[in-house]
């Protein structure tokens, strides 16, 4: 019987005990993708109470205390922080085997030194102790550099300013890397009602007037220069799933005019223009050497009753298992035929699509480039034991596990990185097992290369960040 | 070396142990969701030999004597009884890893006291010893009563009379409530060539002249109000998919006055009026505050040679791989954005659907109830140890395993409760191993009610049963 | 822990051992698909290096060393072979956990003596060892020989002379049974561009000039008759995915006359052409008692650029993740209905599909055979420990593992016969942990005839080889 979430939390094997604490615990952080908001970093947010910290705008927890019973008063609604924070240590005592029960117990410990487990009848007592820890100037940037974190990207629309990202490169006093990536969906997503709006916004900013869609890949190129500047090599995609209808530029012409005029378009329009888009834009990025992150596999806002109250980022979405592997592979060749395919990181919410996609990546490495395309780290609702556990055995059964990029936190909240200890700790257990297993030797100086590599070093390599 | 099937069998820890022998061992089974012949109970139905209550009806038995290359003379054809039941030992003895090894074991332990297994060589054995208990009056009743049965529901169309049921109610030697189920599948689907005769028992048991959409939703209304009276709070459909085809009153009508002329529907006009008869019948079910049971993912009837000589329900089904994620979050939204989504538990065929489901169910979660959408148990041919294993690390991964209202039989025949003796086995193995491995807290007060819960205690709470 | 790779590698439990060392390792190996050309048994072909061995045509090898960042040239290119092996063994270390990290060593082990690990430090090494024995006469029959095959099923076109494999079955000197297995893609792939080209082949090799449909069945079936004629019992399709669309006579007419015409053929036509071409040549094969392989889910030649420097079998196909088991089922559903369904192997690349395959045999099982209908092993992409674990597990769960036919090493290679080793490693290591668990009985007599069922003999029975 091990104790609850010991030193040794995960670790199951003497090997993987030795992989962690040797290896891979000394390691910083690299947060390669996230959604801060780089305000909160410069303005140093405070906080009252570990309410705010946890609950403020954290719809994953949110889902879990409706599936408690908890009435909406007491997750987003008009009780106290104090009346909702019991609710939430009421619900987490039921989500036995849940990520969240977790995270949220190693944020406890490694934050603010709880060695007990949070439930109804502890509640007042984790309620008190954090508080004192918040009140006493735990803050935002405290808590990143606790962490151990050297650098973090969020996540930014082509028409932000960056203001954040500059003040906070200026400022001497924090020595945390923090850039911007971008993130340009509102700018493919012309089925929206806003789309003229955002594309005003967009000429505003870029100062090319958005008549056509050469103009509209124009000005985004003009934005993709002005993040580069701040920093920026990392862009990142939200799709419904990665999709493949090629079309001459006539036709890509004729929908983006048919919107221009104020039109709705078809779901046939609207695939063979995102289609261009995101082949025009993956051009770009090769050209930039950036990095393209794909996230798909996603339905939104799924409960009317729910987003007509809250709107998005409510708790509310789904996987959507639509995802033809073929239409995948199209797009990736469409960049790559030419030798115009950029470092890529594929994504799926949909944990079935592990294998489809460690096959698909082995098609189009390359070019001198280790790792260039890759399986990205089990996403959102997959960030779980057995979600890594999966998606790295999958990754190492079709292809090199040695040069996965590794964890990053894809998180609201500053108290996230210790999911990145949870991680390491999953993937040390993983290779110990196989090495106490004799299925890899007990090569300390290769463990430790790829123990490394994975935690933090393979990282900093790919996206050739300067550290 | 554990000993086979042991007391401790599938207990891999000495929380498992604890936690099953403790816990889940003393707890009544409720069957909420079986095919039982309800009036085998009033009967009480006797059976001459082992043959008649294992091979009698068990489809899935069937095909797996196919698989080991027996005639269909021994399986459903004119061989003696003790003929097919030694080709049954024969199969069994091939099946390993598979669960009708378990639960064909288990049978032969709990009930007919047998500690050995069962092969061709020992077939005469277990063939005397069973049929001694079963001639000696081990009955229907005796079955139910000797598994600490205390409620089960069995699967009834809209035009039953129940008339079985009310008698069992009012026989006051057997204390088990039995209770009716809706399954309106007949109703809903027209493509079936007797859909109109069909109609005319509705119509006859209803009262209820069906003429139109209208008057078929009034005519179910009717027979809804009668299974009420009889004390049904559950209703079952089996769905290809989940489908989700909107469409106007007018289309509706139209569907279904072109079927009652004898025309044939389209595909696309099955599904509109599919989703319509679903979305009136869910609507009525959140009024009635019955629970919806969704099974889906089945392809019925893909033998021709065997269908043509047995009919269905042959052991000629599969699983349907077409399961459109955003289809089964739109018929759900369809109910929620109006606030008229009743209790709903969904099963899926294909073990590939764990993660969609699990996601589905946490956007429509609330409204004060407890779990109020759940993710069925490993259904059909998913209900064996890997599949059980996978469902529940998934719900726990993905939601509240606490709230999970666990077993069902799903089954034809009365010794099937081990199954819940099965599942609880595996349950505390998966629960106990956390425990062990310090993934949660060692704390057995609300390990007890969460194991307590999952064995019997949630099920009681969510359906509202009077026990 | 255990020493890397030692005499119980993967054998997890002490019944694992005896299972392995006293059963499945005594038994020798009949290597059932394979992709070896028989020229190169026949003249008993000879290698300068390890380097032609391992990396003259192994694309899966190819893969790997792209991911790792190698270049082209020390791949396929002009690089020396002593250069490419550097690469691969670099390569190498990263590959943790992947099943050509196990291949590899297992192959170095047993055919080279070798009992340390290949790195790029050890490759030198490795290299000299490996090419002294080769250069010492250590050929494509000795590698055969020593590895206890006893026959082997190759992949053959139908217009092939099978010269190849009637010299060795005139050679005395060779005792290894070296089969033709028909493999008729050519004749079925009428979208491709050099179609006609082929039907002129076929149409000269058969003596049918082939002016309609009927006509092409026809020159095949005498070409099976051929085929047989030579030992045939095996035939072998890659499908996109197993489709049905029947059409009539006529229409199937009508289509093959439009191509022959030199017409392109739509989607639609090219999907009812291939249902009438599989559900012909499945029928002849039921008359002939040939088994019927299906190898699906595959999407080739998906990088443009790589596809044009080096053509197919290049390292650049992935999961094509379509395949609706509704269609396999009316498939396999159009022979068996008029009782004309032969013996059929399914395998797909996509392991998702594991579920719905084991519930489609069991539709199709019987007519006296044992295992008519089988899942074929973990294939290509899935032949690592994860995949054949899950493969087998799954058989297991949903119908009868003990009829399961086993290891087939489709390879090119002369050395991957370590690969049955592998799977059988796998298999007792599986079985004897349900044994360990209590989960089956220590009956030591089934086992035996389990694992060597599994091993070996299921296979001999299966296709009804003369051994």
């Amino acid at each position: 019987m091990r104790k609850f979430l010991d030193e040794d939390f995960l670790l199951t094997t003497e090997t993987a005990r030795k992989l962690y604490h040797e290896y891979a615990e000394v390691m910083p952080v690299l947060d390669y993708h996230c959604h801060i908001d780089p305000r909160e970093i410069y303005e140093d947010r405070k906080f009252d109470n570990i309410t705010q910290v946890w609950l403020g705008g954290d719809h994953y927890k949110w889902r879990q205390m409706r599936s408690n019973g908890v009435e909406e008063t007491y997750i987003t609604g008009d009780a106290t922080d104090r009346e909702k924070f019991q609710k939430w240590a009421e619900t987490l005592e039921m989500a036995i085997g849940n990520p969240l029960y977790h995270w949220s117990h190693l944020e406890l410990k490694r934050f603010f030194g709880y060695e007990g487990y949070l439930s109804g009848e502890s509640a007042e007592e984790v309620w008190n102790l954090c508080n004192e820890k918040l009140q006493g100037g735990f803050s935002a940037r405290r808590m990143i550099e606790t962490s151990n974190v050297t650098l973090i990207c969020t996540t930014d629309d082509p028409v932000d300013s960056l203001e954040w990202h500059k003040k906070i490169a200026e400022d001497e006093s924090f020595s945390v890397q923090v850039l911007p990536a971008w993130r340009p969906d509102r700018a493919m997503n012309l089925e929206k009602p806003d789309y003229l709006e955002y594309l005003d916004k967009l000429s505003e900013a870029s100062g090319v007037k958005i008549h056509s869609f050469a103009a509209l890949t124009e000005a985004l190129k003009k934005r993709m220069d002005f993040f580069a500047s701040c920093g920026c090599s990392v862009s990142d995609h939200g799709l419904e799933y990665v999709m493949y209808a090629p079309a001459s530029e006539e036709e890509v012409e004729a929908v983006f005019a048919k919107r221009l005029s104020g039109k709705a378009v078809t779901k046939d329009e609207e695939k063979l223009f995102k289609t261009a888009f995101m082949v025009a834009l993956g051009k770009e990025y090769y050209r930039k050497n950036w990095v393209m992150q794909l996230h798909y596999g996603v339905r939104r806002d799924n409960n009317g009753k729910i987003f007509n109250a809250l709107g998005p980022d409510a708790g509310i979405d789904c996987i959507n298992n639509y995802a033809p592997s073929s239409e995948m592979a199209d797009y990736l060749n469409a960049l790559a035929k030419t030798d115009e395919l950029p470092k890529t990181i594929l994504y799926s919410l949909n944990p079935v699509d592990n294998a489809a996609i460690g096959t698909i990546i082995g098609c189009f490495q390359g070019c001198g480039a280790v790792g260039k395309i890759q399986q990205g780290s089990a996403w959102w609702f997959n960030d779980h034991k057995a979600g890594m556990q999966e998606q790295m055995t999958s990754l190492a059964s079709l292809g090199l596990l040695g040069n996965f990029i590794g964890m990053l936190t894809d998180s609201r909240s500053f108290l996230s990185y210790t999911r990145h200890e949870y991680f390491r700790r999953i993937m040390c257990a993983l290779i110990g097992g196989w090495v106490e297993n004799g299925e890899y030797p007990e090569d300390y100086k290769t463990l430790e290369k790829i123990v490394k590599g994975i935690s933090y070093n393979n990282a900093v390599r790919y996206f050739g960040f300067s550290l």
